[in-house]
């Protein structure tokens, strides 16, 4: 079977890069700099379902998102989480998390509606993910 | 500076196993299966705060507790994160979730009061962890 996107998935981020395991995907919703890691790989709905070289390739790419996180906002906390209970294809969230922002301290997910990211910022994002190489 | 574990994690979670890198600690919450992951290491906030050996360690752990989780409660999904924006030192959730639980689909962060677990429960959890040589 071959990798497809979830489709809410697909709905609700934007492509920003293909790394060596994941699609690097940015979710539609200025409120946060909210990141995804969607393993490539068929059928896979929690990071144990991958193979133990998978698992740590997993690991290298969240690093690095993370390690650029706080270097591009600079923020107070990251958040990183593999939840999937509505869309179980296995995707790892990666937010950077502000004191200031309208969820603090709560978790994002459920508390308030999704508000689009402004016109521009995916094309921002893609050419600053385009000068990445893994 | 030496390891203190956070009074948050003290007041509301119980200590089952020392293990490499990590206590293994359950939540005070029979609503959920809910483990806790927390590198003995002072002074870290982030996943990558720790050393790359620590990752690889932490990711190790991670992928046992996972797998016991699957085995003994044969959840729906798993939920596995680092968040920490209330308490800051570095503890990562694991969590065995069911379509059946209270918070279903969302999170179980700050939705619902906890509810203490049963009489007897740490006590033959630590009795299972104690069998368990990593």
């Amino acid at each position: 079977m071959e990798f497809t996107l979830a489709s809410e998935l697909a709905r609700d981020s934007y492509h920003l890069a293909d790394w060596p395991l994941c699609e690097v995907r940015v979710m539609n919703d200025r409120q946060f700099p909210w990141f995804l890691l969607v393993p490539k790989v068929a059928d896979v709905r929690e990071i144990i379902d991958l193979t133990e070289d998978d698992q740590l390739q997993l690991l290298r790419e969240s690093r690095f998102l993370c390690h650029w996180l706080k270097a591009e906002y600079q923020p107070d906390k990251l958040n990183v989480a593999a939840l999937g209970n509505q869309v179980p294809q296995l995707h790892v969230h990666h937010l950077a998390r502000f004191q200031t922002d309208v969820a603090w301290p709560a978790p994002v997910w459920g508390k308030q509606p999704m508000h689009p990211l402004e016109e521009g910022e995916v094309a921002r994002l893609q050419s600053l993910f385009a000068d990445i190489t893994f």
